[in-house]
């Protein structure tokens, strides 16, 4: 730190994304990235932008929001296009709350919800998962201040169902309530159809998980022409050409082959319950999941000692030291030969011990 | 504005980008784009790394900031990258700045620092530049504020000698100076090799002007190594992943074909001296430019009225409707041809008003 930092961020702690190691080759199942690689039309539509890059991207992002619009259902006025969704995560924070208006989100969940608040200098609140994961909806009916929830959850990957989520949402009318979409797609319910009744509901979505964009760095969110003017404001305060023409480009394009991104989630939901079945039969506790990543947890092995003996395998997977979740692992759901590898792992590992 | 939109924000008015029209085409002299694509490196690399998408970046740009520090001939830990050089000047506004740290800037000069300061909070003062838009040294000497200088300075162009740039970094070694150095590849010297002698000077550098990379987002600063660790804890609290892989291999590629750029910006500097004395000629003011800009104007015809008329003409340059500047034209120097169909049209402009 340096004499010159400002004293608002002196308990400042970042986010610590997955690791991202390059000493050897690894079966990365740390980062819930997918296995599957762009359509063809991503590669060449990036390829087509890269002989234009001497000029500015466009700032309104109007291709790409068009066709969010159309896929979506959606006014393209009610969408916001970003660099990630970290991005319109970090705006919707700074937009919606202060002093005031605090927010609540689990305690268990997306680790940067509370970075943002912390470097933002919003009140928060951590409410507690029920014993078995779950989200308790009971906990935020009216509860009178903003909320952020993740649906799926990470790092459970457990879901709310949508009639779940509008009870929140319809029980705190005069707070945001950001839902944060990133799993969606491999088996949840979405609410963007609620926020053309819900002026106060934002649905936050990206392509890094099952568009395959995870380098590209796309994100967006759905919700009220109002909250998504305000959005705007931000984003055209802090960084207006935040999506670059790549990017604009690779996610205009992945769009027009929907297609062939929501059969890849549908392999990676059955390769998630071949995987959890494995586990299963080896005596591992796997919460249920509608990401495209498992949370399990075996009774003879702590999460920490699994971690480090699949990477010494060559196997990543994630793991985190908060004391309720410290026996779990955070394994994502690759190909069915890299969960393969994974089983065989855990099988000689489990054998070792006994 | 919605309803729940933050009080702090009531008052802010987001910077407005140049416009990008889509009616027809346009030769785009309006924001200072290059007029030359990127080199065949870059192009080769950003279809390559578009097969992997789906992973996410390196968070440490690790590859790109090396080369950069090769370059530059700067440690590593001395550099950060981010989406633009506006992420990275909004970083450091933040970083360093507060109420007891408040910061002053030129009152002409690049639109986004007071923007900047009002959306985060932060107390700011605008010195004006001298009747000859030059900046006063002495007005900085000593003030004991965080000071953000562009060198060149924009929409002028005119450039402070590097002298001067130290004058005013030695005298406030309790504050931090930031020099936004976008333009200084047209002619300006950079205080680059200042960053080692004092540990408050941040210097800002931006791909988008001479290396031809606008449209894929990438700017870095370099400063002392506790400098940088701030800008990282905020960039780490913000957005880790904030530079794509496609954008890090772009920029990559461009540092190692250097030579392509620096010549781009001689050409450029050429066209530059060619475009000023061909308007000096018919009776312009031309403020001395180092940068890919000329500051013009025309003591028979007002700024707007010259903006409108070349805009009828299919060329778009920038007018600023601020008091002190709205006589100017801001003209980016394109090509040859481009300038020499400005000129063209400014002709006829002229004598249609005889």
């Amino acid at each position: 730190m340096s004499r010159f930092f400002s004293n608002k961020f002196a308990s400042l702690v970042p986010y610590t994304p997955g690791e991202q190691p390059r000493d050897k080759k690894y079966i990365k199942l740390n980062t819930n990235e997918s296995p599957f690689p762009p359509s063809p039309a991503v590669i060449r539509a990036v390829c087509e932008e890269a002989t234009s890059l001497q000029l500015y991207s466009d700032p309104e992002a109007s291709v790409l929001i068009s066709k969010l619009a159309e896929i979506y259902d959606a006014e393209p006025e009610r969408i916001i296009a970003t660099n990630g969704s970290d991005e319109v995560l970090d705006f919707a924070f700074n937009a919606f709350c202060d002093n005031e208006h605090p927010i609540v989100f689990p305690d268990l969940t997306y680790g940067f919800y509370s970075v943002f608040a912390d470097k933002l200098g919003i009140p928060y609140e951590e409410i507690p998962l029920k014993d078995d994961f779950t989200v308790d909806v009971n906990d935020y009916i009216g509860i009178n201040k903003n909320i952020v929830i993740a649906n799926p959850n990470a790092p459970t990957g457990i879901a709310l169902p949508l009639s779940d989520i509008e009870k929140i949402v319809a029980s705190n009318p005069d707070n945001v309530v950001i839902i944060d979409e990133a799993y969606v797609d491999f088996g949840g319910e979405s609410a963007i159809k609620l926020t053309e009744k819900y002026g106060n509901l934002l649905v936050v979505q990206t392509f890094s998980k099952s568009r395959s964009l995870a380098g590209a760095r796309l994100g967006f969110a759905i919700g009220s022409k109002e909250l998504i003017t305000d959005l705007h404001t931000l984003r055209y305060s802090t960084n207006p050409y935040n999506v670059n023409r790549m990017t604009c480009a690779a996610g205009y394009a992945a769009l027009t082959e929907n297609g062939y991104y929501m059969q890849n989630a549908q392999t990676i939901i059955r390769t998630r319950g071949y995987t959890k079945s494995e586990l299963e039969k080896r005596g591992f506790e796997v919460l249920d999941s509608k990401a495209n990543f498992l949370f399990a947890r075996h009774p003879d092995i702590g999460g920490g000692e699994l971690y480090l003996a699949l990477k010494e395998r060559g196997i990543l997977v994630r793991h985190f030291k908060k004391e309720r979740i410290k026996d779990f692992c955070r394994i994502t759901v690759g190909t069915a030969m890299e969960m393969k590898a994974l089983i065989d792992s855990i099988d000689e590992i489990m054998g070792e011990k006994k």
